[in-house]
């Protein structure tokens, strides 16, 4: 019997290549259809489909995949059949059986995803692969949020988007933009139904260039308007980047 | 001119074999030296000296060295100086200047300790280097707490020591211990006048085994009159472990 799995997983991306196998590297990908692939016993290769994909040291909180197994183990003792075998950077939250019609990367009906900066003086040696340090620079958040309302809403996000993709249609609906402090840590949390490749990053780049007043915060409008990657603020680094939240029809 | 100068510091132990120099390994303390040597444009190197070794894996937050300098560097841009040539995973968090007799161990009059147990069912990967994961044991810190009772107070505490040490007198003085849970982490604190070789390390592990019902809260007080390393609990492992604070008389 195939049944259909949805899995929910946390990863530390600090010494992933990234989410996506590619050659010669480390992926997340690769961990995880490698141990399915010998629970399995399989010649061929165990395939998942996530989400979508993370860029190397960007992390994840609640990153959602699918596969199929003909494995019998029962639900509640699938994440931990998974989890003994997994390095410790990857963990399998959450396993739920799913109709044969889900899939993980074109059912998905929105994400959330976690941006952090560490803005003490001194940077905390225990943040240093899970945070973007400012060097003591703190930003003027109300400034920011301001900024943000103009990305609200339904836009080409054509400046928001790394050159080189392949998408097309770049239209996309950006739900909720939030900031919080805690401590000297500042967090933006972005939610939406759907992101370009590095639109999280390049908004996060731009709100900062806002916060500390390296940009005006009445030209977005403009910048969203022209479509053009260059009008927008430099791409913040990955290690500050978390996927918490993968969003699907109930 | 030469002064003597006292550095709080922090450090991710992950990544070293622990903070006494050792040939072929990584540690704090070379690390330390071997920027201090190149800035002072010295032959012979600038030693520091700390207010106790670290093991490997385990962390510091607030940890004390002392050195002497020659350098003119103003004070208040010291730390800067250093945290610009070190390794992102040790931090100079404050530099002071102080008496010549100022010695960063024989001073001391006291450190504070902390472990952390993670109890999540799920280890959380981000925490795979900064807790000790118990896979979801949760134990009753009320008996780990009452357990706790009968280390306070001045003892020959050879039952917590690891053997093969050189220290004789193994008399020291336990002001506090206390516990407290940060969501599904269990956090210990102790403070003392001093800590013998893994002290730490084996009372967190022998009250572990009390807060699991594996050790009898009325046997603490037979351990530690045995003065018996084999009667007390297993040592607990190091990267549970950081060394928070060190207190000099005023």
């Amino acid at each position: 019997m195939k049944r259909r799995m949805k899995a929910t997983i946390a990863y530390d991306g600090t010494n992933f290549a990234g989410y996506q196998v590619q050659p010669q590297q480390r992926t997340v990908q690769e961990e995880i259809e490698k141990v399915l692939t010998t629970m399995h016993k399989s010649d061929e290769i165990v395939h998942v489909v996530a989400s979508g994909r993370t860029d190397a040291r960007v992390h994840a909180t609640g990153q959602v995949l699918h596969f199929d197994t003909t494995l019998s183990i029962p639900l509640d003792r699938y994440a931990h059949a998974l989890n003994v075998q997994l390095p410790r950077d990857i963990r399998v939250l959450e396993i739920e059986e799913v109709a044969d019609d889900f899939h993980a990367r074109y059912s998905v009906s929105g994400k959330r995803y976690r941006y952090i900066w560490s803005c003490e003086k001194i940077q905390n040696p225990f943040r240093r692969f899970y945070a973007t340090p400012t060097n003591g620079v703190k930003p003027d958040v109300t400034l920011m949020k301001e900024a943000a309302q103009y990305i609200l809403g339904t836009h080409d996000f054509s400046c928001f988007c790394a050159a080189n993709t392949g998408v097309k249609d770049k239209v996309r609906t950006v739900h909720a933009i939030n900031f919080e402090w805690h401590d000297e840590e500042l967090h933006m949390t972005i939610e939406g139904n759907g992101f370009l490749y590095n639109m999280v990053r390049i908004i996060a780049g731009t709100l900062w260039e806002v916060g500390i007043d390296k940009r005006d915060v009445n030209t977005l409008s403009a910048t969203i308007a022209s479509m053009d990657r260059s009008k927008a603020g430099k791409t913040a680094p990955a290690q500050g980047l978390y996927l918490e939240k993968v969003h699907y029809p109930q």
